[in-house]
C-alpha cells in the first residue's frame, strides 16, 4: 500500500484524491492546496484525510511515500524537486515540467536517490490507446507512414503555456508511446487572437528518419469537439476516435501496392480495400488502472510506461515547436 | 448559346461534355481525345458531337466560341495559349497552370483579346459554400479567427503532381472565394511513401496580414474520406462537413468574449455556447449552374466568380508552398 | 430542508443518496437495504447516515419527512402504502406501480392525509424533454402528427416485467409530459428468446382521439444502443437524440402542406424543407433538479411535474399494452 | 441477347432503360408512355429506341422477349397478362400487383406458357443484402431472434397506397430474401394526416412459427432520412444501414448466453460482448447486376432470386397488412 499526498486540489487534484482512494494499493494521507475553499471541500468528502496549506507538511511526513503534483505546469519542477530531495517518489501531471532543463534535473536527482518518476499521460492506459500499441507493436499495420491527430474544442484557455503544451502533449505522449520512437526535427505554425495571451490555435508536423511523418492540430477555439488521430501503414490502417462512446478503434484493410513495371518510369499503384475490424476493448477507468501500476512501480520497480524519460521526450518536442512557432514554421532539431 | 470545344475525355472530361449538353445556355461542338477508346465512348452517348483526335480540328472550327481544357495540368498552358491565339475564351480545369508564370502569361494574353478565362473551381458553385461565402461577407461571424480544412482519403495517385496540387487545391479556391484576401506567407510540410513519387501526405499553413491564420491537411493514404472545414469568428463558427448528405452547413453561436479586469495581467475569458443553426441549401447540381455563368461570360460580360485571377492566386500558393516543403516548413512569401 | 430516508439501494439507489445530499433542499437521515454489502457500501461513502436494515426503521423515524422507494417493481405498493400511513411524502421508482388497481389505491390513500405522491421519471427534468415540452406547448409544431421512439440497446435483463415496462415507461413518461394529454387504445406485439422469460423485444401503438398516433419500439437485445424520438408536426418536427452528446434536439422546418384543386380528388400534397434549429440545452444533472421539485412540492405545495397521477397514466397504458401484446397485437382500450 | 419492350417511362422507368442498354445481354427495343412529354426526353437519350403511345406497340413486335412494367401499382395486372398472353416473359415493379389474386393468377397464366415471372425487387441485388443473406445462411447469427426494420423520410405520397405497399415492401422483399421463410400471421396500425388519403405512417409485426418476429415502421412524414435495419441472432447481430455510403453492414459479435442454475427458477443471462467486423463490399450497381440475372433466367432457365412467387408472398404480407390496420392492429393471419 502506498502513501500518497497530493498537492494541487483544483482542475484534475480531485480525480487523483478519487482515484489513488478506489485502488487498493493507493490511499491518501494528505492534501495541500493553498486555498482553503479548495482544502474544504477535499475535507467533506474525505473526512480522514489530513488538509493542509504548507507544502512543507507533505514533505516532512515521513509516513508518506510519495507525492502527486496536480499544479501549474510552471510550478511542477520547484515542487517535484523539493519532493525527491525529501526521498519522496512522484507522479506529477502533464507536462512534465514546462523546460527540457528542468526535466533533465529532476531526472538526475530522482536516479541518484533510485526514486520513481511518473509522469501522469492518463491516455497511456485505456484500452483505446494499449489496443493501438499492441497491433503497432505486432508489425500488423506494415511499415509506418503517418500519425495524424486532431484535437479540438472550445477549450479551457491557458494563460501561461500555449495551445500545444495543453492538448497537443496527449497526442505526443500517446505517438511515443504507441511508435516506440521519437522525431528528429519539428515545424510548428499558429496564432493568438486574444491579445497577449499564447496562441490558441496550432499546427506541428513532427518529422522522423524515415519517411513516417506526425501531425498534429490543435485549437482552444472550435464550435465542435474531435479528438480523431489517423495511424497509417503499409498493410493497415487505424481511426481512433476518442468521442465516440464505443467503436473508438477501427482497423482498415486499406492501403496501397506499388508494382513497377516493365517501364521502369510507370510505377502501378494499386488500392485495397478490404474489411473493418472494430476490436473489443475493456471498459475499466484509465486512472485507476494508472495508479495501481504507479503503485507497482514504487512497491516491486516495475518500468514505468509513462517515466519520467518519457514525459522529457513530449517536453522535448514542445519546447522546439515553440521555437518553431515562433519561427513562422521553420524546422527546428531536438538536441 | 455558347458552342463549345472539349479537351480531353478522361475522367472529368465525361462530366463537363454531359453538363454544357443540358445546360440551355451552352452546346458542345466536338470532344478531341487522342485515344480512340476515349472517343468512341463519347460518340456512343452523343452521336450528334463531333469526335476528333487533333487539337487543331477545334481550334480551327470557327463555329466554335470556347474551348474546355480538362487535361493534365501540365498541358493546360499550350493548350490554353493555342486557343486565346485562335480567339476562343477558355475554361481550364483545375490548377489553373503548373507555373505562376505560365499562368501570368495566359491572362497578359487573353487581356489583350477581350477573352474570357475560367478556371472550373466546381466548389464555388455549390450552395453550401455559397451560404458560408454569404454569412463571412455579411459579418455575421465578426472578425475572422482561421479556415481550417482537412481533405483525406484513399485517392488517385497523381504521378506528376503533389497532393496539396490535387486535394488542397479545392480548399484553396474556396478560402480565397470565402475570404475574399489572399495569404501573404507560407508553411508546408509533407512526406512521399512511395519512391519516386510526389507527396501523399501534406499540410500547409496560410499565414495573413492580421491574425487571420488558414490550415489545409491532405492526405491520399488515409482509410476513410473526410472533406470538413471549420471557420472560427469572434461572433459565429461554421463547421462545413461535405460528406454528409444533407445538413453540410452548420452555424455556431459560440465564442469567447475577453474582459479585461480591474488587475490588467488578469484577462477574463469567457465561453459563448448557443443554438446551432442549420440553413437549408439548394440542390441544384454545381457544375451545371458554373455551365450557366460561363456563358453568361462570355456572352454578357458577367465578372467570372471564379476567373484567371483567382485560378492564379491558388497556384501562386501551390508553388509557394511546394518550395516550402522542400525546407521542411520554412515560411515562403508569395510574390 | 427535506429529510429523506431511502429503501433500496442496489442500482438506482446510489444515485437517489448522491443526490438528496448534494441538493441544498434535502438531506439523506437513513437508508434501508437487506443486504449487508450494500449498506456497508453505503456507509463507506456516508459514515453520518444511518443504515438500517429493516424498513420499520424508516417509517418509525420521526425526524424523516420522506421517503424513497428504490426497489424491485412488486415491492413498490407495499412499501409506499406503509409509508403513506406512517405519514411520510413518498418518491417512488417507475413504473410508479405494478397494477393501475395498486396505483389508485396509493393515491387515494396520499390524498386523504394530503401526502405528495412522486414517481421519478428522471427524463421529464432533462434539459432536452423541458425545452421539447415548450415547442410543443407554444404550439411551434403546429397540428401534432405521431410520436415515434426507439429505445434499444444490450439491456439488463428483468425476471419480473417485459421489456415495455422496463424501457418504454421512460418514453410514456416524456409522451404524456410533452403532449398533454393520454392515448385511448393500445396496441402492441412482441417476443420472448428466453424461456420462461418476459418479452424482450416489443412495440406498442397508443392510438389518441384525433389522428395523432405514438409508437414505441424497444429491444433488450440491439447490438447498439438507439434513444431516438421523431415528433412530427403540422408545421415543424423534432428529432431528439439521447444518445449523442451535445445537439440532443433538433428542430426541422419541414412539412407537407395539402392543396385542394379544381378537380377535388386531386389533392396536391407539397413539401416544405427549410432550415434546421438547435437549441442550446442547460447542461444541469437532472436528478438533481428533480430532487430540488420535490422538495418544493413537499414543503411550499408546488405542483408536482410527475405526480402520481402521471405516474398511473403511465401504468394504465403499460397494463393495457401488456393485455394487447398477450393477445397479438388486439386492441385494447384504456379504461 | 433479351430484346426488352418497357411500359412506363415515369420515376423508375429511365432507370431500366439506362440500366437494360448498359447491360450486356439486354437491350431495349421500344418503351412505351401515354405522355408525350415523357416519350420526348426518352428520345433524345436514345435515338434508335422505338417510342410508342400505344401499348399494342409492344405486345405485337415480335422481336420483343420480354416486357418490363414501370406503371402505377394498380395497372399491373391487366398490362402484365397482356404480356403474358402475348408470349413475352415479364419483369414487373415492385409491389407486384395490387392483390394476391391478381399475382395467382399471373403465376398461373406465367406457368401455363413457361415464360418468366421477374419482380424488380432491386435491394436483393445489392452486395449489402447479398452478404447479410450469406451470413444468415451460413448459420453465423445462430437462431434468429429478430428481423427489425425502420424506412423513414419526407417522401413521395401515393395517393392510391398506403406507406406499407411504398416503403414497407423494400424491407419485406429484402427479408424474405434473407431469412428464407415466411410469416403466419400480421399485426399492423397506421395514421392518416391528410383526409382522404391512405396511411402516411405505419407499424407492422410479422409473426413466425417460432420465436421469431419481425418489425417495421414505416413513414413518409419524417424530417430525417432512415434506413436501418436490425437482425438478431443467438451468436451474431447485424446492423443494416442503407444510408452511410460506407460501411453498411456491421456484425456484431454480441449476445445473451443463458444459464441455469441450481435453483430452476433463477435464470442467469449473461451478457457477450465482442468485436465489430465491417465486411468490404463490391461496389457494382444493383440493378445492373439484376438485368444480367433478368437475362439468364430468359436465356438460359435460371431461377429468378426475385420471381412471381416471392413478389407474391410481399404481396400477400400487404394484403395481411391492410385489413389488420383497418382493425388497429388486431392480427390477421397469412391465408
Amino acid at each position: 500500500m502506498i502513501r500518497m499526498g497530493v498537492v494541487g486540489y483544483g482542475y484534475w487534484g480531485p480525480n487523483l484524491v478519487r482515484n489513488f482512494t478506489a485502488c487498493a494499493d493507493t490511499t491518501v494521507v494528505a492534501v495541500c492546496d493553498s486555498r482553503d475553499a479548495q482544502l474544504n471541500k477535499m475535507s467533506a468528502l474525505y473526512p480522514s484525510v489530513k488538509a493542509c496549506k504548507e507544502y512543507s507538511c507533505l514533505l516532512e511526513d515521513p509516513s508518506i511515500d510519495a507525492i502527486a503534483i496536480a499544479t501549474a505546469v510552471d510550478s511542477h519542477f520547484a515542487l517535484a524537486l523539493q519532493a525527491i530531495e525529501a526521498g519522496k517518489h512522484i507522479w506529477v501531471e502533464k507536462p512534465f515540467t514546462a523546460t527540457v532543463d528542468q526535466g533533465r534535473k529532476l531526472l538526475d536527482e530522482a536516479a541518484k536517490r533510485k526514486l520513481v518518476v511518473h509522469v501522469d499521460h492518463t491516455f497511456l492506459y485505456t484500452a483505446a490507446v494499449r489496443k493501438i500499441r499492441e497491433l503497432v507493436e505486432s508489425g500488423s499495420l506494415g511499415e509506418l507512414y503517418y500519425f495524424d491527430s486532431v484535437r479540438v474544442n472550445l477549450g479551457l484557455f491557458q494563460h501561461d503555456v500555449n495551445v500545444l503544451w495543453d492538448l497537443a502533449v496527449h497526442d505526443l505522449a500517446i505517438m511515443e508511446y504507441i511508435l516506440g520512437c521519437s522525431p528528429v526535427e519539428i515545424s510548428a505554425t499558429g496564432a493568438s487572437h486574444v491579445q497577449g495571451q499564447p496562441e490558441d490555435v496550432a499546427n506541428m508536423t513532427c518529422f522522423f528518419e524515415r519517411g513516417l511523418m506526425a501531425h498534429f492540430h490543435v485549437n482552444w477555439l472550435a464550435p465542435v469537439k474531435i479528438r480523431q488521430t489517423l495511424i497509417g501503414g503499409s498493410k493497415k490502417m487505424i481511426v481512433y476516435d476518442d468521442i465516440v462512446a464505443s467503436e473508438k478503434v477501427k482497423v482498415y484493410d486499406k492501403g496501397i501496392s506499388v508494382k513497377t513495371t516493365d517501364d521502369i518510369y510507370k510505377l502501378l499503384v494499386q488500392y485495397r480495400s478490404g474489411d473493418v475490424w472494430i476490436p473489443a476493448l475493456a471498459t475499466t477507468e484509465a486512472l485507476l488502472a494508472e495508479a495501481a501500476h504507479f503503485a507497482d512501480c514504487v512497491e516491486h520497480g516495475a518500468k514505468p510506461v509513462s517515466g519520467g524519460e518519457s514525459g522529457l521526450n513530449v517536453v522535448k518536442i514542445l519546447e522546439a515547436a515553440t521555437k518553431s512557432l515562433k519561427l513562422r514554421g521553420s524546422p527546428v532539431k531536438i538536441g
